[in-house]
């Protein structure tokens, strides 16, 4: 196993024997460790001395299910702090399958006239991988979804391409490292965060990796990992929410808009209420109602990757049965439908479509155009309007840099008081007020208000793994904790975070998680190990964050959640300071 | 002594008896301690538990020399800690005469439609100052120059006026709090960190002073009082810069350009060299030949208020001898001069004309304008290009907006990475790689990067108090440590920080002000019990920075400071964290 370090300042590259204390590391538990250990906490995000860490995790790239992702690690442009975000797609696999454990982008490009691609392959006669650097500057400037076809044909169809859009051109905080997925859209993103602006700071265009004859991956007990594998396989098959024709190969993630919205907690006019008159309009069975009428049949949903048994991805379709955009997921359809106050499905999914081909995250969009509607640069409602402004993001006009810089910016910039952010990070698609560990989560995850971080809504809402009352406070903090850790090992060992829901109802679903793990590495994790493993991580996370001036005082909800009481519950995030401080104190 | 407060929530006020625990405190001792006694660290700057506090000094509205100070306190949005900002303006007597120990501004209108006055005056038949509020409406999108003139006519030409421009109303990080000078004119700011924002979000346009019949300032021992006065008037009367004929009051402050430049310390084109080959066309020195020139005879400087001896505020003149402004400080001609490598006095002129028209802050302009050109939005040195941009921030167009954010969410917005700003607060006139002592300053300063927080330029460049070699880093955190506490003092006795040039060097001078206070308080303190007491408002200032998340990993100097060596000395930033720590450890 290697380290792959691609220098950008001089276009070289090095390939490091794997050190002894990352042996066990893995997708964010490598790409945390490797930024607290490389990457100064009070360097500039954009700056030569960030670094980009790609890490895949513990089973990717083996036949273990829904488990091809990659995280992607450095210092994030839009909170100041550490970053980790993820994707699903065959890219991870690649990685994994070439021994490259993480993939470090550091250095930059002086100049600023070209961008860069680098093709990382596997070398059969030497054993190991090749870089190649190709320039990349035509492709500069333009929808992704143009790129993309030319770079396959570049390369071939069987190579995997990470890359940026405009706004990392831009150096966009709202900017994200876009993946391909099984149809070779470039439609994955590793979104939150602005890591889009680092590779592009860099002047690294793309990331193409060719891992055609690569060794895989190596197991130490083979028999092992395959008992796991079938319990999980067994687990994901029969929990209604992720078996086939469950709610999320149906409806998509999408199939929450209607539960949180019953629950008072979907967020709705830049979280001014937690009730959307138009939610029904913009769900998943909504999205999956119109695919049959204009499809003519029912559609079920796709895989992102190769290896999905969930295969939650829907593809949305225009009324001439042209593709509109592919994926609509639940935050992405609240963040431009709710939070703005739209209801109309075609403009929702024009949104989600310009956001891809610029390089946006549809949360940090949506959140930072509620926030522009509040003060008064547009109407809620005004669909048209929103997607103009998408346009001046991705195009780069004066407006639209500002509303690239994020939720928090924009709401400075415009005098707002009203900012759903945290660490300066835009708000996902749950109410604070109205699901309270999720609120907790969002003001104590190292990443900035991040519901992926820990996600309580499984008990809160859903009733996995037992059911809590969203409005009540007690216990939350030990719940979002425990979320939060259990989080970051399921981040790193390469698993989509979707295997929660079988996991935390069927018990054998989560040994055979933890068995698949013990199958390749020849550890004996148990529960507690894994717990603790996850912990670690989120320790590391903190010591950056601190020694990047982000301390537990930057672990709260904005004011306003605290004296609005939301509509229809009427409730105030009343989580107290030492509940909040003691999610990472009692770590 | 009274706390008078206005409440903005329902147009009320209430006269309190000042507390016993604020009987010794006064100007930004006050303002900062009741700070940190009222305001949630962490509540939103524009929101309605922010509070701003306006206090006069120990000796304001008595015959002490400079001392017609007023300092203002709140929650800063452009830094999001503590600030105080301070002016020399007979307003500051006027609220001392009529024995208000504070003016305390709380609450908001809720309903944004309106903005109001207060007129606050003397109520001889009650023996209590008064208040009356009165519709401004009319008077928000204006000109303040345009708007001064009919308040005036309102209330009368012995009043002073406390109001804000459109940066103010429009939010801006970047927006100051004007208060008239002797003719009037609304061009005396305590301009850094936004305080005009929060004024604005209070929906309160002008806070009027009418002192007529008020009982003026109490002493204890007159007789002490005169013999202190008498002292410090000497020595401002006997040092070369504060004489009059002398540096400041012929040159004004901008007698500084030609000092720093060839001292190699004049930040030039956002901070990238030294030295500026225009730094002399832009100088004290040319501001007054060309007005010699203008006005065909020798034009000395004026006071900005009553009592002022220094008398260092410069007019500058047109060609057909009419009024371009009043008054270009040496931070000014720098921040829209040598910064943004324009030499033309005539546009500088210009520029701050409008800055003062628009509620704008010289100095983050500058900073700010500086930081767009290097982000490729203009060319540097294009004044004109510049003059536009500052009316678009008074115009608050897209880019505007932008840009009235500030230096920080500029940089942040166009993905500059040589961004001057510290605690997002933008850089003065003086390089910190070029003098060390200041760079200490402007990292560990409560208020964001701010060269009057501890005026190490008297022994780094000028040899008052001594000569040190501003390129050694030796000794320069106590230095800056002493500076800061002795700040904080001058801050909250009432005179202007350029006693410190006679008081440094004549020590009949400093004596004489403590004097001063003694008569006045009753107090019997020596040279410690000063520099005590300013230590005392640092800490305090401290404390709530840190409950607002502003730790000592804020007290850093940008990282491309510490990386590229400045021409012509070719020095980078070398103070380690633990000197940086050490100023607010050891106080």
């Amino acid at each position: 196993m290697w380290i792959l370090r691609i220098n950008m300042s001089d276009l070289s590259y090095k390939l490091e024997d794997l050190p002894e204390k990352y042996k066990l590391l893995y997708g964010r538990a490598l790409t945390s460790q490797m930024v607290y250990d490389e990457v100064p906490p009070l360097c500039h995000a954009l700056g030569t001395n960030n670094k980009l860490v790609f890490s895949s995790g513990v089973v990717t790239g083996t036949a273990a299910p829904t488990s091809a992702r990659i995280s992607v690690g450095g210092k994030s442009p839009l909170t100041g702090g550490i970053k980790e975000a993820n994707a699903g797609t065959a890219w991870g696999q690649d990685l994994a399958k070439m021994k490259i454990r993480a993939l470090v982008v550091e250095g930059q490009q002086v100049k600023k006239d070209k961008y860069w691609g680098a093709l990382i392959k596997w070398d059969d006669a030497a054993g190991k991988p090749v870089v190649e650097f190709f320039e990349a500057t035509e492709h500069a400037g333009k929808d992704v979804y143009e790129v993309y076809p030319k770079v396959f044909e570049k390369f071939g169809e069987k190579v995997s391409i990470a890359s940026i859009g405009t706004a990392g051109e831009l150096g966009y905080g709202n900017s994200g490292i876009v993946f391909n997925d099984m149809a070779r859209r470039p439609s994955r993103y590793a979104g939150r965060g602005g890591l889009g602006a680092v590779m592009a700071s860099k002047r690294l265009k793309f990331l193409v990796l060719d891992s055609k004859g690569s060794p895989g991956i190596e197991m130490v007990d083979k028999a092992l990992f395959d008992e796991g594998r079938k319990k999980l396989i067994d687990a994901i098959r029969s929990h209604p929410i992720s078996q086939p024709k469950g709610g999320l190969n149906s409806y998509g993630t999408a199939v929450l808009v209607n539960i949180l919205n019953e629950a008072g907690g979907l967020p709705t006019r830049n979280f001014s209420a937690g009730r959307f008159e138009g939610a029904a309009k913009t769900s998943g069975e909504a999205i999956f109602e119109t695919n049959k009428e204009r499809m003519g049949k029912d559609i079920y949903n796709h895989a992102c990757s190769p290896g999905c048994i969930i295969q939650c991805s829907n593809t949305y379709y225009n009324p001439d049965q042209t593709e509109a955009t592919s994926c609509i997921e639940y935050e992405s359809t609240w963040a431009l439908g709710a939070n703005l106050g739209v209801d109309n499905l075609d403009d929702i999914a024009t949104m989600v479509q310009l956001c891809n081909a610029y390089g946006l995250d549809t949360i940090e969009t949506g959140a930072t155009l509620g926030v522009a509607m509040e003060g008064g640069l547009l109407e809620f409602s005004d669909s048209k309007g929103a997607i103009q402004m998408i346009h001046e993001m991705g195009q780069g006009t004066a407006l639209g840099r500002t509303l690239g810089g994020g939720t928090e910016v924009t709401g400075k910039i415009y005098g707002v008081r009203r900012v759903p952010a945290v660490k300066g990070q835009g708000m996902p698609a749950y109410e604070p007020r109205a699901v309270k560990g999720i609120g907790i989560t969002y003001a104590t995850t190292t990443m900035g208000a991040d519901h992926t971080a820990g996600y309580t809504i499984c008990p809160e809402i859903l009733g996995v793994s037992g059911k809590l009352d969203p409005l009540s406070p007690e216990g939350k903090a030990a719940l979002s904790r425990a979320f939060q850790a259990t989080t970051a090992f399921i981040d790193s060992c390469g698993h989509c975070l979707f295997i929660a829901f079988p996991i935390l109802d069927i018990a054998s679903g989560f040994e055979g998680m933890i068995q698949e793990c013990n199958g390749v590495l020849g550890t004996n994790w148990n529960a507690d190990d894994i717990v603790a493993y996850g912990a670690t991580t989120l320790k590391v996370e903190r010591k950056f964050n601190e020694a990047a001036g982000i301390g537990k005082e930057a672990d709260r909800i904005p004011e306003f959640m605290m004296v609005e009481p939301l509509p229809p519950h009427n409730q105030v995030f009343d989580i107290p300071d030492a509940a909040l401080d003691s999610v990472y104190q009692d770590l």
